[in-house]
Order: C-alpha cells, then sequence, then structure tokens
C-alpha cells in the first residue's frame, strides 16, 4: 500500500521529491523553481539570523504561491571552552600561515540553534511557511505543538531506529530518512554517543517497518531510478540536495561546481573538523587533520574553518572550503532547477 | 529496459536472489536449499583449504541438481613482519590474560589467497561450480580465461567505479556491487589506499550508470521490497547475507544467533582489527582496541582474533567473536531458509 499519496495531500504538492535544504547554498530562487515545479523546494536557515530567515521566506514567497520548507538547525547550544578553542586554533595557525594571515584570536558560536531561539519560533509564526523541518535533534514539544496549530506541516531528520521514536513521540508528521550516503550535515541528534553511519537502503526500509509515520528517503538518491527505488522501499517522498547543487539556481560558487564536476565526487568524506558536526563533502585539506586536538563544539569549529576557507580563498586556494556533496555526487546534473525536475519526475514515472 | 531476464539466463536460476558465500556461515545446507528454492546459494571457500573447498562443493553437489556458487578471497599474499606481529600479540596480552591463558607466541598466514594457488583453480576446473565469484580482487585473466572456458559464469565484488571497471576489464560476466550496509568483509580491492564507503543505494545506480555489465546489488537488502528497490535502481539482482544468518542451516552459533536478535543487530561496525581487513558485524570488545599498534597483514592477524575468541568463549564469554551482521541485522528472519525464500519471492511479487 503506497504512503505516497497522504505524503502529496500531507505537503500539497504534486511530486514526491523534495529538494533538500541545504543551508548556504540553496536559495529562493532554487526552492521556489522546485516547488513551482511541483516538488517541495527548501530553504535551510539553519546558520541565518532571524532577519535572514524572514527575508529568505519572503524572496521565496515572492517567487512562488506553492508550499516551500524551511529548515532549522535543533543542536545543543554550544559551550565556549577557551582552552579547546586556543588549542585549535594553534593547531590551525601553521594553516593560516600558509597564506600569510594570523588566525583569529577567538572563536564564537556563529549562529544560534533553534532550540531556545524564541524570535525565530515568533517570525516562523508570523511568516507561516506551509513546512518546517528539523535537523540535528528536535525543538520542545510546546514548540512543535505551536506549529502545527499555526497550519504548518512539520519533519525531522532522523538516522536511526531510536531517533526516529523521538520524532514520532515529538508529534512531526513525516520523518526524513538520512542515510550515510547523504551530503552535508549527518542529522545525528548526539555525535558524541556514536553514529551508526546506516545506509539509505537499509535505514529506510527500517524506518518503513518500523512504522508510525510516512518515510522521506534521503542520501545517494539522484535520478528517478533513485526516487522510485525509495517508493519501492515504502518511502512516501525522496530528498534530494545533491542533485540540485549544480543548478544554475543554488549559490554554489565556481570553484565547488567545478569540483563537484572533478574525480573527487567519486570520494566524499566526512569530518567533523570543518564545522565540529559531522559532514560529508568533496575531500580536501580540511579532512587531513592528523593529530588534531578535542574539536570545540558545533558550530564554534565552522568560525575557525570558514575564517581559513576566507583567507585561502582569497589567494585563490579553495582546499579548506566546506563544499558538502553525497555519495552521488558523480552523478550530479547541470541543470536548471526546474528542467532538472522535469526529468526526474519522467524518470520516475517511466521506472 | 530490466536486466533480471539477462542476469536468470546467466545463471540459470529461477529468482534474482543470491545467497551470500559469508566464509564460516555458509553450508552446504544452506546453498542447497537457496539453490533448490531457485535461487542461487554460494559456499564462502576464501578460508578454506584445497580438501576443505573440494568436500564442500561435493556436498553441497549432493544435495542439489541446481547451480551454486563458491566464493574466493582474492588478496594481497599476506607478508609476514616478526615485529608487528609481536606488538600485536603483546597488545592484545592483557586481554588473553582475561581468560588465564598465553597469547600464542606466533601468528600464521592462516589460509592462502586464491591468488596464485595453482592447486585451488585446478580443483575448480575439475569440479566445475556452475558460478565461482571473486572476493578483494581478482585472479589473473588467465585464470578467469580458464575458469569461464570450463563453462562457470564468474561474478566478482567491486565497492566503487574504478573497481567495478577492473572487473569488467579482466573479463567477469556480472559485478556484485557491495554497499558499505553489507555485513562481513569489505570487498575493497587495497584497503590501505582508502575505503570509499559508498552505501548501496548510491552505489548501485552509480554501477548501473556505468554500464557494461550487470549489476548484483547487495548490503541492507533483506526483504522482496529490498530487492524490488535494488531492481529500480537498475541491479540485475541481489545478493542477501545476513538475510539468512539465522536460517537453522547456517552455521552461526547459538551466541551469534542471540546477539543477532538483540539491541545489537542496530549499531554494526567496521572493523580491521578482527582479521586485518575491515570487516563489518556485532559490536564487541574486538571493536574496542583503542591505541591499538600498526595491523600485521591480514589474515594473520585473524590468527590472533580466532586465538582470543577460542580462549574467552572456552570460559563462555562470546565478546571477542567475528559475529558478522549488515546494518539490516534487525530486520533478519529466522526461517528454514526454503521458507525464506518463499518469503522474498512473494514479497519481491507483491511489490
Amino acid at each position: 500500500m503506497s504512503t505516497v499519496p497522504a505524503l502529496l495531500s500531507l505537503l500539497d504538492v504534486e511530486h514526491p521529491i523534495i529538494q533538500a535544504p541545504m543551508a548556504g547554498t540553496s536559495t529562493p530562487e532554487l526552492a521556489a523553481a522546485v516547488s513551482n515545479s511541483g516538488g517541495l523546494g527548501s530553504l535551510g536557515v539553519g546558520a541565518s539570523s532571524v532577519d535572514q530567515a524572514r527575508a529568505a521566506i519572503r524572496a521565496t514567497k515572492a517567487l512562488t504561491a506553492r508550499p516551500f520548507n524551511v529548515n532549522l538547525f535543533c543542536h545543543r547550544r554550544a559551550t565556549a571552552d577557551a582552552s579547546r578553542e586556543a588549542a585549535w586554533l594553534e593547531y590551525l595557525a601553521p594553516r593560516f600561515a600558509e597564506f600569510g594571515v594570523e588566525p583569529p584570536s577567538a572563536l564564537a558560536e556563529i549562529y544560534q540553534t533553534f532550540v531556545g531561539n524564541d524570535a525565530m519560533l515568533a517570525m516562523l509564526l508570523a511568516e507561516r511557511p506551509a513546512v518546517v523541518s528539523f535537523h540535528f535533534g528536535l525543538p520542545e514539544v510546546g514548540w512543535i505543538r505551536q506549529l502545527r496549530q499555526a497550519g504548518i506541516v512539520l519533519l525531522a531528520c532522523a538516522t536511526n531506529s531510536a531517533e526516529a521514536v523521538e520524532c514520532m513521540r515529538a508529534g512531526v508528521d513525516a520523518i526524513v530518512a538520512q542515510g550515510v550516503e547523504a551530503g552535508g550535515h549527518r542529522g545525528v541528534f548526539s555525535p558524541e554517543l556514536g553514529d551508526d553511519g546506516i545506509g539509505t537502503l537499509a535505514l529506510v526500509r527500517m524506518l518503513v517497518r518500523q512504522g508510525g509515520l510516512p518515510v522521506i528517503a534521503a542520501g545517494g538518491i539522484m535520478d528517478g531510478a533513485g526516487i522510485a527505488a525509495a517508493l519501492q522501499l515504502g518511502a512516501a517522498g525522496a530528498q534530494l540536495g545533491t542533485a540540485f547543487v549544480l543548478c544554475p539556481e543554488s549559490s554554489a560558487s565556481a570553484a565547488y561546481r567545478e569540483q563537484m564536476k572533478s574525480d573527487r565526487a567519486h570520494h566524499t568524506r566526512i569530518t567533523a573538523t570543518i564545522s565540529g558536526r559531522p559532514a560529508r563533502g568533496l575531500p580536501n585539506r580540511m579532512y587531513e587533520m592528523d593529530g588534531a586536538p578535542a574539536l570545540p563544539d558545533y558550530p564554534i569549529v565552522y568560525d575557525a574553518g570558514k575564517a581559513l576557507h576566507a583567507a585561502a580563498s582569497a589567494k585563490g586556494n579553495h582546499e579548506f572550503a566546506a563544499y558538502w556533496a553525497g555519495q552521488g555526487a558523480p552523478m550530479a546534473r547541470e541543470l536548471p532547477a526546474a528542467t532538472l525536475m522535469s526529468r526526474l519526475v519522467e524518470e520516475l514515472r517511466a521506472s
């Protein structure tokens, strides 16, 4: 019994295709193009201020009357630790020196978690995007209730059975099952407790058999055959991120696009040294951190990573970037989002 | 265009279902039950002597007139290194001491790779099993030619695009695409060069799109929906190992079966500390090897691991075992192999 129609109706979309939020790479233009093509476009505002998030939501509304999704990061608030931060900066200092700059003198929590961010909640309740999704965990149950009462459909990411149970108990509408193939940040609630790294095929089937909520498959899905396979596993829909990176509507830089089309795409890796939480991307020197000291908290580590990338890229070096990509990267297509959506829909129909 | 009929015809089987070879867990009874049910049963003889392998093949022939598969390990021959081996035994000594025994005084290459094993080749050419498959790499092209000329169908395992190209160039008939979900030894040709750990969904789709040979999906597939998903990705068939571990026909011990049915099944991990090559199994103390020195070669490490397990299990402790399992382990069913095969076929038809 297919769960696809129920998800289509829940999300009020035509096709069971969600463009992954991809904070830093998604844009109002990308989200709107996907939504206007009958899928669910997404904005990743996890690294945005309330004002930036509101502006992105309004910009998207100006481009589409269709539903779209706004993704929030629900990590535990960072704990500053001056000695860990100093050790990390000291470790990175020789790399900064390669580009003739000093490392920053201190690191900051460069953006706020949604958990406890009342102003962000108020903005969401005021703007009422059709869909809101959570990554890295969940906000408190009272907030989930308020968002649902505002008519917002809620999705939450799970990387294993236990997280899926938490999502269900918290009262969200559907689960994004993120397999280890996926690019960008692993949604793992508590990376310090370990990560089973479950592949999309095994995870989706396990969460579908576990039952309870519609499952949206994510990780390694790049074309209609991939979407069809996810639906065969019992998923109600599929979420694709890496597949959209090369769309002209994404904010991926020229260097990012070039690397996505290179052999590196075959060798994505997961590291926590870029941001402080494990994330999968195209391999570069940020993945070569032998002998690194204990990392500061997420996203404090990211402050250092972004500074190092800025120093390097100012000199034309793109080897310290966060070019997130999933294991399906070699299959990414360079097409306008609307064209890509048509292809995905055609391929799905044909399969 | 489905490639399933071509694979069924190539393997001369009724269903696109292969029971994974699982050296140490597969038995002639298991392989024969699967083959007699219209799938392709397999024997894993990678850790067997020529005499043991011949005996297993003959025992299987006595139980089925249908085709079955014989799997060989094609790793690079181990290089003995007395100092690395001594350091490893010294590192393990406190663990042996917990069970009141001394570690072995030396370690051996406890079984031979198929590469260069003329006696094994001669045995295969004499016994002519319908199918032979390779893991960890490939034998020389001349041997592949001889086996094919003897009418034997050849499969080889690949974990990435480059290995798949090697398999194709070597002249095998089909590729087993082993995703990171899979239990047991990763098929990676050269683990010392790294492992991209590609998930089944992404890998299968990538190898299918790469083209050239039929692809058999392996890793995380536990039921008919999983098989159907693999076929949607363009695979011509599916190989299931973990799904068969709980069959009464497997040689899995009572302790192994018990752990397979426990919560550990949700947390499989990959380690090289058991055998010397990365393999996925149920977590136990063999996966807790912080500060371990450089490992001796595969399978020399396995000699130590087996000795430690023997010492521990003699005292009723099963925390040093090699209980291989894939990420789909929580979905394993305890059914006779023929019943499991019927279920898989029904589920596949229904999906």
